[in-house]
């Protein structure tokens, strides 16, 4: 039987987090206590993941761990105790083989030519596997760790993104691919014509140097995003190739797409060389009345602690002092946001609507849409959302580790394959080749020139 | 038979470098050409390296190709090819289960926050086998990647590096080591006040929050060093655990050794919590004779080129104008380096006492020693090397790659063990193990504490 024509099918996504990304998950009886910070634990998982022929596990980061609110936050401790996720890849390269392998990296943190290698690194160490979620971090407890008392603000982090992406790219333009050809007789072990020298001054960065590494196997890593602002998606339809959005529901996630595509034809790009995928949750049950009822009962071992401390994190206000029962005055919440702007709208929302606190509590839920049903009904919704062109695939986050991932690659990713909606098996090697994104050429090289190193 | 008593051991590193440290070995049959980014090769080396107990491999860096001279540098291609070491070692760990992975991060170019997750990464992911090497890093190429237009000088450096260092391990105790202990009945997944938030507000560096990753295997990687200069090894004293002398001779070697461990005791130091290990080069033959041939067969292969070049890197001048049989004017050396110290010395030395070009560019080899012989006659003089005090073992760099790796674990350490100088096999699974250094103890506990979660 041949293969689905790559055009036909969905995109999927996988973002690991630890036990699950549901606050509970690490409560679960499933859940390994010590998986934050077992290797092997990841290396499972995306083999698990692998098995499904998924296009990419990804891992989500923030250089900071919360240093206040400690009680709450040891009640639901993501980003408290983590891998590295650069060197987590790199470590999970070698446990699998087809997979790619992404992660968040922040532009507001990192220096450049560092993160350029490490990147270009991990996709020579993976042969084409690895992918650069570029973000500009949205906590002030990261500022804190790098000599800034806060972020700065919002287009101005944006500014110094897009200026940091460009270097990064010419750095992996160093050297054209060609340019190390051994010729042992004439004793050179490269092309010194190939080599091109970044030259670069700019308002944030400076540089004057080449990438001390042959060009990587996908020539660029691939460049994820996810911002969700007016800045972040103009950034992200200018310089994405692969865009997370919040779909909050197949309506938004559809604006969210043609808002997004709508935005490429003035930087001269053709629609298909940006995958938008809809981050969306997933719960798999025999019924959509038992998934459900797993999800609810996840819901009911959140803390009390955990719901407030959410929100006063995504607000920057502490609402704890609030009655429960009642609705949260208009007064109480700030009246912009220099962090996650959807996540403010969300709250804001609710306050407006008049809910209570209890409510927003029960509510909130970081924009993020839980698909629950059996594995048909999944696949249903899968395929409906894109065939509406709402998505070219999906960024599943999973609320409980392994269980979600191994009912998801077991039960529904044979069932999109019936339909011929997903891959049987990976045709090609590298991450570009299965998310159908052509490989970038060299800025250096108009044309294919020929290989004759100097004698 | 029981093994070799610890204290009686020799310490065995091994820096891997492509396929050599000799500027010729590219050139070599037994060269394998995509050396440089093949990261199967360097799990193979690893692997070998492991077969032959050693206590660890290294890696050397610097944040930067060569963008001039170019076609002298295709002659011998160091460091304009290579994959990132954090990302190779996190790679290689999972290849290997007891060897050390070292690798070296400049403290010009980094950010402490980011280098301390990764290095606790690495250990985390290689259950305790990472040992980071403190550099400032000695070349002008480096700064202009990072917005500088050359190097801050010498002093300046060790100063930023010290207050780095620092930061860094006060990162590496930001949790006490039993701080994430899971209490899923009480709904704790930390202590909180098992947290110890950084608060450091310094001449170069300002940071306020915690490493977001439990305290590591071996509370702290390793800290490797290898200054040469009264700055370096005044650091060195005061923070390494393992130092890389470069031995050029036994005499020189000890004279070293005794210097270094001499600084310790106004720091408070036990001397043996200092590994000092003798940085040569090692050629196995079937005498020394025949091992002498094979490196003067490879010194026959470097390209004219490359020795000029080298001079003109270590002492900041070009020299290739001048007649090849005349001794070179005093007056066209400088009168100090911003660089390596030593390798300055060793040129200046020889201009000094009158030797012509020629013979300085066959004589220089960066202050490297050679041990040429038979297995029998290394393993004498590794012997005689400790036994006069001269060192705590060695870093071995191998000409060329893999043979003289080869040689060394096939017929030199078994030479070793039967005389009971180098251990049978890995007893403990830490590098720290290894080399026989203690945990550090985090500075938050002064006394072990019952371990209780706040209910
Ligand atoms: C699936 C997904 C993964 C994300 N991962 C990260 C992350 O790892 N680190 C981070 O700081 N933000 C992450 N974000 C947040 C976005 O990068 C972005 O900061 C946020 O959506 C706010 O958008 P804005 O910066 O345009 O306001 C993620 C968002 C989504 C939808
Ligand atoms: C075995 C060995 C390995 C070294 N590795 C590196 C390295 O990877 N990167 C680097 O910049 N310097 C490296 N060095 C150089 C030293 O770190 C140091 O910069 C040099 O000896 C000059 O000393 P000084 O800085 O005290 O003048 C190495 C030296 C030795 C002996």
């Amino acid at each position: 039987m041949s293969d689905t024509p790559q055009s036909s099918r969905m995109v999927i996504g996988a973002l690991i987090e630890a036990n699950g990304i549901h606050p509970a998950s690490w409560l679960l009886p499933e859940a390994q206590d010590d998986a934050p910070t077992d290797v092997d634990y990841y290396r499972g998982i995306a083999q698990l993941a692998e098995r499904g022929k998924l296009d990419f596990i990804f891992f989500a980061d923030t250089p900071a761990a919360r240093t206040d609110d400690l009680v709450a936050w040891s009640r639901a401790p993501m980003y408290m105790n983590m891998l590295e996720p650069i060197t987590l890849l790199s470590a999970i390269a070698g446990a699998t083989s087809r997979i790619g392998l992404g992660a968040t990296a922040s532009t507001s943190f990192y220096e450049p030519y560092n993160l350029a290698r490490q990147f270009a690194s991990l996709d020579h160490i993976s042969h084409g596997r690895a992918a650069w979620n570029v973000v500009t971090s949205a906590n002030d407890y990261a500022a804190k760790n790098f000599g800034l008392d806060k972020l700065p603000p919002h287009t101005r982090r944006y500014d110094k993104a897009k200026e940091f992406l460009e270097v990064v790219k010419k750095l992996w333009d160093s050297w054209e691919d060609d340019a190390f050809v051994i010729d042992k007789a004439n004793c050179f072990n490269f092309v010194p014509e190939k080599q091109h020298a970044v030259d670069h001054k700019g308002e944030f960065f400076e540089l004057h140097g080449a990438l001390n590494m042959a060009r990587s196997p996908q020539g660029h890593p691939v460049v994820l995003q996810a911002g969700a602002s007016e800045t972040g998606k103009e950034f992200a339809a200018e310089t994405a190739e692969v865009v997370f959005g919040t779909g909050s529901s197949l309506e938004g996630a559809k604006k969210f797409y043609d808002d997004l595509k709508g935005r490429m034809a003035k930087y001269g790009r053709d629609r298909d060389s940006l995958k938008v995928l809809s981050g969306i949750s997933i719960v798999v049950g025999q019924s959509e009345a038992d998934a459900r009822a797993k999800l609810e009962s996840w819901q009911d071992m959140v803390h009390p602690d955990v719901a407030l401390l959410r929100l006063k994190q995504d607000i920057e206000t502490d609402l704890s002092d609030l009655p429960l029962d009642e609705p949260v005055p208009l007064s109480r919440i700030p009246e912009s946001s220099n962090f996650h702007q959807v996540y403010f709208e969300e709250i804001a929302g609710m306050v407006r609507e008049g809910l209570t606190l209890r409510e927003i509590c029960r509510r909130y839920n970081r924009s993020k849409t839980t698909m629950c049903g059996s594995p048909t009904e999944i696949a249903d919704q899968m395929e409906a959302w894109v065939a509406a062109g709402a998505s070219d695939g999906f960024m599943f986050t999973f609320p409980a580790l392994p269980s979600t991932l191994e009912d998801f690659v077991e039960k529904v990713v044979p069932e999109l394959q019936r339909r011929g909606l997903f891959r049987q098996d990976y045709v090609g090697t590298t991450l570009r080749e299965h998310l159908g994104l052509p490989r970038p050429q060299n800025r250096h090289v108009s044309e294919p020139r020929e290989t004759v190193a100097p004698v």
